[in-house]
């Protein structure tokens, strides 16, 4: 095969697409992935659960593209029809496939449940059909060649299933199945400045960036991700070029950095935890858990997250904390002073080496005159220390309590000394 | 014409969401739009900023639909190309339109800019074109007929500017144009059986379903919603319809049914916890903080959750919950004596009339063979009792945070006697 950039149309079936209830993230997120790994998207299209108009879909994107990746209708209820449509399509009927069988009896039995002879028909895949193995759910991915080399692949629209099949099923046998020009994406990710801050700050060197390298900023909560796309023929001078750009550009925003490519913010400062052997423990008040979530949804975090509080009234945070009654009538929950003491007493609560704390107006509503809705506390505490920061956000609840998330997480960061990685680590 | 379902497609016009930068909301919110104006959406297309994809996609959209709506590619830079489309589709050429001419210099001078020669390309339209006047912007809407009926109108793709065309000039010419059956759509909003034995439980029902309603199942997390679509010539006699299946299907689904529409399981706990006048506190080991975000993320949870705690190490456990060292020692952190004791206790902690306490292996580490990752304890403490309950879930860990949430929320709502509303209150 040439290495000229190959087509991929994507059609996803359901028709709570058509009605509007959800919005089509799943096409948003495939999209973003191919392009990543340097496929050329062509087209999205979303159709009905019928199999009429599943094969209709198929066979037009079939003669423009070399690739048709199509999400939904493989659950074992009556209206999935996207099997029969491939079997209609390739000429062919459904088998029962023994490994995609003892899948089903595999994940049926961990969760305790017997196979119904409803769920069984999940095993029958359209024959000839290459079947791929979903770890996150009981609907297979089905891969299909015709004989012209192209290749369909259905797989569950379940979000979570889907991106695990695509990642460790779907573009790795893509890759290898076709010869994908070089196309080179380096993520640089930063928390704390908005997007057109950044903009500003880098406005130079952006401006000088060579034609072949284009940057794309991707901004969320608190966090704005930088992307550098290199084009090109060869794959080891593109790597040079984004190096040398990526020397010039960290400078520039050092201090926002925390990391590169798939790493999270919360992964680097679990990584930092863990090699600095020291030990956590946070109070929460108006981020309500989710400060606790964002250490604990880390595979191993037991070894450094001692626990949390979420002291959500005066009381619990007098009774749980020790949290001085009379801070709180005078200086109110919302204050540098009762931060300080939340920061402080959760540390010696849980005997941590290191104590966060977090108090504010989440909103929509409680905000006065003084303090506004999106005024939060939060703070710091180490065997040395305690210290307060004041963040002004904004109105909306989950974006208050996301970004005071990331925004305590990047001092715990900096605390801690900064970034887990090189750069030059990523390129090997 | 006759009262059929009028059938619509929808084409997206950008690049942005072929690279995946973007979702498509636009499309989201013109199906829901059209839905519950009684069109039937058929297929989304979301194709490149070209003029031979976007007349190849209007052709064949116009061989299947009666209209068909364009977003994107309106604008005065030169990858806006939709209007050469529609000219060579319809056979005609752009002229120029006093009254767009007219409406775009007020808009100019509103705001205190001179048109340029770029500019004034924006009031050049096919000729044979309505002109859809757009108060929100400069591109207007472009409304033409083909000579068998059909209608294809282009909008902007700027959401606002799309959704106020829609609102005051698409929606209301079609709906003069064609005679539009009404469509009906009902969520029934499950938690705790999975798809397919949801699927058993109401085969019977399912099966005699009247051929003008649908059933889908759309599942997430622990939880299952289920969605009748009615299509008929009468609004009030579908009403009828729907009701008349919803009391049959609920009693055989009772217990699984939390809420109806678009209430979500948080909202309908919050609501019954309001309503009783109870408090509430959590003690969280595997879920690590989640439960307690998915009390806190709602709004004035202040006035019914007293708190949380995080015990994630045995050590915390011991200190803050006061677990017993044998139980722990004798039962393991993940046993019903341990989930039983951290409910009561963290109950008396936070002075609260409701304890809830989770203890598991969400994994991905942490299994053995008796105690399987997966396996999560969960615990229900009020002034008469405290009881326990055993999960067997996956592999994981996100999805078994999620779902031990759902399942100790669902059971939480049950206590409290249940749903909050009767279905009979969502038709008004």
């Amino acid at each position: 095969m040439s290495s000229q950039k190959i087509a991929v149309e994507i059609i996803n079936i359901g028709d709570e697409l058509l009605y509007g209830s959800i919005a089509n993230t799943n096409a948003q997120w495939m999209s973003e992935y191919l392009s990543e790994a340097g496929f050329r998207v062509l087209r999205h299209m979303v159709i009905a659960d019928e199999q009429e108009a599943i094969v209709q879909a198929l066979q037009e994107a079939m003669q423009r593209a070399q690739v048709v990746l199509l999400t939904g209708g493989l659950g074992p209820t009556k209206d999935d029809v996207t099997k029969l449509a491939l079997c209609r399509l390739f000429g062919t009927e459904l088998r029962l496939y023994p490994e995609a069988l003892a899948h089903l009896k595999e994940m049926f039995m961990l969760r305790g449940r017997s196979l119904s002879a409803l769920n069984e028909q999940q095993a029958a895949l359209p024959a000839g059909a290459i079947y791929l193995q979903n770890e996150k759910g009981t609907a297979p991915g089905i891969w299909m060649n015709d004989s012209a080399g192209r290749v369909v692949v259905a797989m569950p629209g379940v979000p979570h299933e889907m991106q695990h099949l695509m990642q460790e099923q779907v573009v790795p046998r893509l890759l290898k199945t076709f010869a994908v020009e070089p196309l080179l994406h380096f993520h640089v990710k930063t928390v704390g400045i908005g997007e057109s801050q950044l903009a500003e700050q880098i406005a130079t060197w952006e401006e000088a960036l060579p034609a072949h390298i284009k940057l794309a900023y991707l901004p969320s909560f608190g966090q704005v991700k930088l992307r550098l796309t290199a084009t090109g023929k060869d794959r080891t001078l593109l790597q040079e070029d984004i190096k040398e750009q990526l020397r010039r550009l960290l400078p520039l925003i050092d201090k926002y950095v925390f990391g590169f490519e798939q790493e999270t913010l919360e992964e680097v400062v679990a990584a930092l935890l863990r090699k600095s052997g020291k030990t956590i423990a946070v109070a929460e008040s108006c981020t309500g858990g989710y400060l606790a979530h964002s250490f604990t949804k880390i595979p191993g975090s037991s070894a450094y997250f001692q626990g949390g509080v979420v002291t959500y009234s005066n009381r619990a945070k007098i009774d749980i904390l020790g949290v001085l009654p009379s801070t709180l009538e005078k200086e109110g929950a919302v204050s540098e002073a009762t931060v300080l003491q939340m920061a402080t007493a959760v540390r010696a609560r849980f005997r941590a080496d290191i104590g966060l704390a977090t108090s504010g107006i989440a909103g929509p509503g409680g905000g006065t005159t003084t303090k506004p809705v999106g005024t939060i506390w939060v703070a710091y505490a180490d065997a040395e220390a305690a210290k307060a920061a004041l963040y002004r956000l904004g109105n909306d609840r989950l974006f208050n309590i996301k970004v005071t998330t990331a925004l305590l997480l990047d001092w715990l960061r900096k605390k801690l000394g900064g970034r887990a990685h090189e750069f030059e680590d990523f390129f090997v």
